[in-house]
């Protein structure tokens, strides 16, 4: 076996002891552990941002792009954000232990169902430093030792914070192998977590980029969660009002362009009021969105800065301000487009009408469905889910926002009284 | 592409067709598809039994053992039992629609989780012909589109089953594809499944003997409900009640081997009462049982009718009238052996103690944890979900009984007045 071979096998050996001592710890030792950390990291911040500039510094030499620099950057501001983040997850609900259900059979047998831990957790990620805090809290959180594949490129500043964590864990007497941090930026060690750890890590959690996802998303022979791509739909329906549709339109793409929830397509009913459809486009484009329409809205405005929508338009999630535009016939004309285009991430629809609405809530089939709100509420925060690992679009276990809760799995706990079964 | 390939394309684009009629259907008319199923096989079970007794004499011919015999057998009783089933499926409640979560945020949003079916689920299952029936209606039930791959040996008898249960889907006017059976025994269709139609398949379940289930885990490239063995256990504690122990133990091991809840291995405390181990260990003796002892055990009872256990023993998942047994340090012993030899699926306690009995449900990670219970509950029925797909020891989306409610997902449907994201 390879060195690294070797290295993966004993932090996945590590891991799983590890989970059984987490498995038994109580909500206050893991909360201690974190609010620990994040003093760690108060305590510490000059040395981490020490290691981040060496981090920093490599990555220029290596002429990294402007927008992968301001990712890995850390400053003052930034690391208090981190400390605040695993203080809130402290805060968290405990998501183990409780009763998910209760029930007593007629032969006296009751069961319960309770919430346990999903046992290991490995993350794969690219250059923020903080998912090293985000992702490693959220695991304790829930009772889950985490394997941690941070990018090469951070790994001096993922390092540092990583021994914030250890501080952490120490404080509260939980073993080290709660959170491990994969020491090496050598890429073979992502290969090891997706192919050759089944037999220790449970599930895997990608947060990156399309490449990432979609590699792990191939090559992983244990469960993944997490989201190929948001491409997220508003439809302003003919009975939109038309301040809200502007409002809700503007905000779905441009509050922030770069996250999954942001809207990648406008879908406006052909039976919509002209003035209405004008409003909303004109919102768009005065904000400073590029629209790229197809020829019907582009004949009705006639405003020459609309941009022509190919074809390819209509699959792309820009993670920009331009937004793809098109007239549609009503809300099954809306229905049918997004089960065609859509990745089932998060989709909206505006309008007075009641049965319309409730026509698309029922039958667009995606994770997070929404009437008269923005998709940018498509986040575990906004739900009051508190921190969340992820938004999947995956059916299976966890759908929608991945917070602690969805961390865990269930056990059944049967008291008898000598019930001995028939038959 | 191969012409089973493309069978499994077509297939596979079928199904994802018919799940998405499925998914806006109501539960009335899947029930009446299921009634109606449950009527057209009592109405043709003569051609029935013509099919299967086909099956029969192929399998003669070819040497067939005669535990698979039984198995692969139907006969009007069998064929009634069928129909009963599919009844007893359409009784169930609903699992779909309801609202299994609901709040409010402080921004107005109103969020509630809805439960949603699956998607098309793959059933890969061997000899036994009425799993097309509770296979398919299980699926049909849950809304889910289910492509069903029985045994070769079974062509004829699941073909005219499922004959029947075309003809309820039709009934009912949901369309044919909501439950397909891939009609050649070509074993490459296996292959399909399991690695060549990620976009077609949502999950699937393999029901059959370890082979076939080691082979589909191994291999799938898609999620897999189900458990690999049942190396099930029973810890009688010293302050055990002799009777209650006896009872349990015998219930166990004894009143159906064949089932994975069935006890495999015996631990008993050391520090039990010589006369509580030896009415244990007796009873299961005399109601014909072979115990393997460890010498701890036989040296104790020196009872000449007590076999030899190997290491091999508490790994061995015996599904007949065969335990190894031996003498454990109390719960904690209990514990430390379960975690080392067990398969994490149904383990039960026979204690008056309860801080013993709550220490060993908290303690002992498996699907299902019992106290004074016989393990052979480990059953969807008995727990009162109505029929089951499987136990599953997995942890991620669904452990222990998969009822109709495992075979669900959910969306997030969110309903606002024009909120937009603030920041």
């Amino acid at each position: 076996m390879s060195e690294v071979g070797e290295l993966m096998q004993r932090m996945g050996r590590d891991a799983r002891a590890a989970a059984a001592v987490l498995a038994q710890s109580d909500g206050a030792t893991r909360n201690r552990a974190l609010r620990a950390a994040a003093a760690a990291l108060r305590a510490r911040c000059a040395q981490l941002l020490e290691a981040n500039a060496a981090d920093m510094a490599a990555a220029r030499a290596a002429g990294i792009g402007a927008a992968l620099l301001d990712r890995l950057r850390l400053d003052e501001r930034r690391v208090e954000a981190i400390a605040c983040s695993l203080e809130d997850i402290a805060a968290l609900p405990d998501p183990l232990g409780g009763i998910a259900a209760d029930w007593t059979r007629p032969n006296g047998l009751r069961i319960q169902r309770v919430r346990v831990p999903l046992g290991v957790v490995g993350i794969i990620y690219e250059s923020r430093p903080n998912v090293t805090a985000d992702a490693g809290a959220i695991c304790l959180k829930s009772g889950n030792a985490a394997i941690l594949r941070g990018g090469s490129e951070s790994l001096r500043s993922n390092a540092a914070i990583h021994a914030c964590l250890l501080e952490g864990l120490k404080e509260a007497g939980l073993p080290p192998a709660c959170i491990q941090l994969v020491p090496t930026g050598d890429r073979a060690a992502v290969g090891e977590m997706l192919g050759n750890m089944r037999e220790f890590i449970d599930v895997l959690v990608p947060r990156g980029g399309r490449s990432l996802v979609a590699r792990v998303r191939a090559e992983a022979r244990v469960p993944v969660i997490g989201h190929l791509e948001g491409n997220c739909h508003v439809y302003v329906d003919r009975d939109a009002d038309a301040d809200m549709a502007c409002a809700v339109v503007v905000n779905s793409k441009l509050r922030r362009t770069g996250v999954c929830g942001a809207a990648e397509t406008l879908l406006i009913d052909r039976a919509a009021p002209p003035a209405l459809v004008r409003a909303v486009v004109k919102a768009l484009l005065d904000a400073g969105c590029e629209v790229r329409a197809d020829d019907a809205l582009r004949e009705l405005l006639g405003d020459e800065r609309l941009k022509v929508a190919s074809e390819e338009d209509w699959r792309t999630e820009y993670l920009d301000a331009i937004i793809a535009a098109r007239l549609v016939d009503g809300v099954d004309g809306a229905i049918e487009h997004i089960a065609r285009y859509g990745s089932a991430h998060t989709e909206s629809i505006v309008t007075a009408n009641a049965a319309a609405a409730e026509r698309f809530l029922a039958r667009v089939d995606s994770a997070i469905v929404l009437h008269n709100a923005s998709t940018q509420f498509a986040d575990g925060g906004e739900f009051g889910m508190g921190a969340e690992i992820g938004i999947s679009t995956d059916r299976f276990h966890a759908r929608g926002p991945v917070g602690v809760e969805q961390l865990t799995s269930y056990k059944y706990v049967l008291r008898g009284a000598g019930q001995v079964r028939p038959g």
